[in-house]
């Protein structure tokens, strides 16, 4: 596609031209436009709305002043709650605390592996008994 | 309630008392439990499937080991398809791609609302559309 | 100094010359010893045992394993106990916990300020009224 | 607890109930209250001064503006000195440097452990020989 | 491009299809490789060996083991020597240090923005003395 | 060097001595500026050009405005161009993106190094036959 065909695609798409597609170097506009469009935009295996709180998450967690407006307009665009955006950024917070803990005390990783899928079985038997 | 009756709480829920959770002082291990449990395992505004997903890309995004094994396998145990948890690290990356470029080129914050904006009543014109 | 006396100043503190020093360029060598032994070996404001468990903290929310592995230990070579080992990764956990929710929630920056200087001053009446 | 006995509780002990804590889901406001208070507000094997220097040191490295803010005037408030503020903060300035430094080098994880065990035996050495 | 034409340039350019690019959903595959080819392997603007340095200090800053492998070792084959590779990590410890230390201080922005301005123009004015 | 000493070479070198550097403690000054000075500004194995975008992209990679302030002016200063400031942005963007996704991937460390190591030998071959 030549420039002003993707510029047409994009324009169609989102209404504007948004400068941080319009400035990139012509060698990578189609394909960053292509990725954009076809992994955020379009109909995938995760829906909209839970891609745009998985990109909440990922911004909350390392404080990206853009991304968590970004996020979060586009997933009430997508028909988000204000109590799923809230508990998307709960979960970042748990998942952040969490993690910090678990390397500052170098857990050990095989201990946490076996655990874990202890848990795993358990879990699955609970769910299985409660068909 | 007691350490006795937290930790029977835990080992009904997760079969085990886990590591991680066991050496926790006890002025901690009640509180820290109850918002794992009520957070994570409950059922909430974003179903669980979901849940583990933002956990898996915050930890992509983050680099723990632990907590994308973790993150990973819940999501498979709440039925997460290989195809689901292949895409919410691809929005992890592309979260982290764009945030790490708009950071760098220090973006018009102003600009960037203002272009957001635009194009959200953009879609929800197209949506109104579609209907 | 010469490198000779760099690295003989550094045997005489540690007892070897470890690989990340004796590989630094010449150009460097003596400022970045200078500031390792005077700010992290030397009797400072913040006693060792503390600026351990800071170099701890700082690690677990970093994912560090060289840098824990290296902050654990010194912390106990300067007596730090398991209890307030665990204790600093509890902090890094609480801290990168809640800082992931703030930035996730856009939490309004005037809002906080105010909020915090109401418990600042709250505090410190409750200080002042317990001598 | 009830909603209301944890808003009492909070406001006793911070004269507000700021709104990071007043809108979290009823599920999680008493747990995450408790640790809140528990881990970061009373007396416990770290003195609150240090508590507060760990939470600036680790803000400061993730960049989080809310944090920096809270930790710094929470450190003022239990007694930190300005050159106990800055030292935490080149702490972590030290930390973060060097860990990027191993980090990027890939240097060797075996030779890092031997290294520092050699250092920690010559620092025991020359701790008995002071005594 | 179909599936295959794009797996045969990746072998083409590669000499194999790596798994990382194997298995991504074909919705993504040929944009994927082409940003990859065109911004990473292509001649722009910034010479290749330069590129592959900002990638490894990039990867030692934010600690990705791939990352600092990869980085590190195309870096080798754009013929970087081991005096640029270890610049490359002294640059990213030195940047993130202070990054940090900037951060955890809280400098006053429009401070920092002026003294650095008065600097550059103490630069350019040297710069020009000098021609 | 005394104290005096130092702030007389950073005000011939910088035209002024920054807050940053000035309020450094007095057992650091000297050896930070070093530092400073012989890895940041002297003539050394990297371009000074390049160890400017190396900062700029660590710095947009792990957000810190001040940084990449810093680093996008003093890149200018010895002359890049926009195009380079934007490529170094868009391959710290390409970095964090794939690095994430091989995180979250938990990808095969193995699998990993032995791909990239039969790409790099399909390179020095074709690097080789290009001679």
């Amino acid at each position: 596609m030549k420039k002003a065909e993707v510029f047409a695609d994009i324009r169609d798409t989102l209404g504007i031209v948004p400068g941080f597609l319009e400035t990139l170097p012509e060698s990578l506009l189609e394909s960053e436009w292509t990725t954009f469009k076809n992994l955020q935009l379009a109909e995938t295996a995760i829906p909209n709305k839970y891609k745009e709180l998985i990109g909440l998450a990922v911004s909350g967690a390392t404080r990206c002043q853009y991304c968590t407006y970004f996020h979060t307009e586009a997933a009430r665009l997508f028909g988000a709650t204000e109590e799923e955006i809230q508990e998307a950024s709960l979960m970042a917070k748990h998942t952040m605390g969490w993690s910090t803990y678990l390397n500052a005390e170098r857990y050990d990783w095989d201990t946490f592996k076996r655990e874990f899928d202890q848990i795993a079985a358990h879990v699955r038997a609970s769910q299985a008994a409660a068909v």
